[in-house]
């Protein structure tokens, strides 16, 4: 199916997304080459009149692509090599991804961090210390943009030039809140804005559950720092167990039923995390490398890779002068080398596999 | 054996205490009777000798005794039926508690709420509002009276007219530390100290692991608030584990390290405690009124049952005026009468079974 087509799925008239988004998914996999838009169509189960259908979800598709090229947005396909890889695991994938920003870093492997948007200064601490505890291990750090936790742990990332993702419940060239337009800006250098609604898309409720699905759809794990009983963190978190991620949540205050919802996924067998290395753990790197696959970032870092010898062990301070890089964007990539079996380290020595 | 041979078990010189109470435990099982002090003392696999030790052990075990009768202390043994059941299902259960207070107290299904001697504002409101919380349904609150979360789980029982029993690392006319005096006095009306050492015994560091055995030998669970990595409290979690009680910890803050113990129980699948009602819950009736056995308190307040009608359903107002309590001592009463099946609650209303 073409881009057009692709595109048309998510906004038939009368359809919901998740439901064409399903119907999509599944005709996809049968061999019913070329996938017409009408069959999608039908397979929803809609009455309307397919074609008359196809033709104006057809036209509204044309107007966002449009839109997206002067916007600078680019539509990613559920076929394109650049579509997140476990996103496309889950029952509903979106068929096509709004991104705004690297989408290199749509393939890495990522780890969902959520949590209130009036975030106690005890939360805002620990979402900001998890975003770049994260990014410090090599992960992309993924959460929504909103206000509180989530917006600490992007900026906790990006204190260490970690790669973040936020994941909207408008179109990416709405940023929403309006405060955040330089985190977004910020953001996109290395990281990524992406949302399933097309461009000019407005914040509206009902997209922020839909939103949720994509947080753990792309994550490896969803971990949750201070939701209250009727957090929308806790979406996320249900969505998570639908996808079979692992669910975490950071422990607080018992007082005042700040954390009582993230107690209460505690209760019910998630992980308890008081720093990143309890998710790492959960993951198990055999996981992680799993999921990662070929990773467009490790690919670009091949030249650096070629200034070590096969063979040879490096202290960090030689692998430092070596590749030109230091800190927390060097271990970042010797992470991704590790994951990449690239690279193997033995106690503080670091050797290129040969 | 009489109570002298008993009491010198726990004080036959170069045998830990310990040892020697496993050795009794063991024995008195057997159909060895009457079993004699120096059978214990071969069974302990001592070299020295018998006859010498245990006129030894008696000689200080008749100081103790003549020293309790002094101090108002009262040596309960392991055959009394005021002995703590669920003490006497340990692997080594003191030959002898001593206790100072309501010896009826010790029958009853109890709690244990422990943490850091060095509590935060939060552990001291968190561990309080558990005592009051354990007291109000009817439980009796355990703990070491020590500083910071212990005397704060005493005082929120206390708070509530609650029984709570204080287990020390010292003999029970040995107040540790000092500036709990007033409140070890206010505990003993209604509730109890209890030590398997001797009166006069000073608080001596190697004690108190000793006395975290008794805490949880003596509880149905064990709730830790605030435990940092090295707490004693986790000492008290590990005997709970050993002896098949529940063990539960209250989350908190990630930060600086206070919970880093709770966190560590957490994650090796203690109960999240936020509240009293996650104990019960852990607990279930069933099991604390398999517990309960016939409890002393439930006996002695028979008298008050006898003025409800078998059959009749009672309101809480009612029931106030026709048995002459109100508040938490009623509510404490109520659930005695439930647990040993004398009343069945339906709604807001009482009925005495006939």
């Amino acid at each position: 199916m073409d881009l057009l087509d692709t595109v048309a799925v998510s906004v038939i008239p009368g359809i919901s997304r998740t439901r064409a988004a399903a119907a999509f998914n599944r005709f996809r996999t049968l061999p019913l080459e070329p996938l017409a838009l009408e069959t999608v169509i039908a397979g929803c189960g809609h009455d309307g009149d397919a074609e008359s259908l196809a033709a104006r979800a057809r036209a509204e598709a044309a107007r966002l692509v449009a839109a997206a090229e002067t916007e600078d947005v680019q539509p990613v396909v559920l076929n394109d090599p650049d579509y997140p890889p476990l996103l496309r695991e889950i029952g509903d994938p979106p068929p096509v991804l709004w991104v705004r920003g690297a989408r290199s870093a749509l393939t890495r492997p990522a780890v969902a961090v959520v949590g209130s948007r009036t975030a106690s200064a005890y939360a805002v601490e620990v979402a900001t210390r998890l975003g770049r505890e994260l990014a410090e291990r090599g992960l992309v750090v993924v959460s929504g943009l909103a206000r509180g936790a989530d917006s600490a742990a992007h900026r906790g990332c990006l204190s260490v030039s970690g790669c973040t993702i936020g994941v909207l419940g408008s179109g990416v060239d709405v940023i929403y809140p309006p405060e955040h337009r330089e985190l977004a800006v910020t953001l996109c250098k290395d990281g990524a804005l992406i949302s399933e609604l097309g461009p000019g898309a407005p914040p509206r409720p009902e997209h922020f559950p839909l939103r949720n699905r994509l947080i753990s759809g792309i994550s490896l794990a969803v971990v949750v720092v201070e939701a209250a009983e009727k957090s929308g963190s806790l979406i996320t978190a249900r969505y998570a167990l639908e996808h079979g991620r692992d669910v975490c949540a950071v422990p607080g205050s018992v007082l005042g039923g700040r954390n009582r919802g993230s107690h209460a996924l505690l209760k019910d067998g998630a992980k308890v995390v008081e720093s990143a290395d309890d998710i790492l753990e959960e993951l198990g790197w055999p996981a992680a490398r799993l999921a990662c696959e070929i990773s467009s970032n490790s690919l670009k870092s091949d030249e650096l890779l070629a200034k070590l010898t096969p063979g040879e062990a490096y202290g960090l301070d030689e692998l430092s002068a070596t590749v030109g890089l230091a800190g927390a964007t060097l271990l970042a990539r010797l992470t991704d080398w590790e994951l990449s079996s690239q690279l193997v380290k033995h106690r503080s020595l670091w050797q290129r596999r040969s």
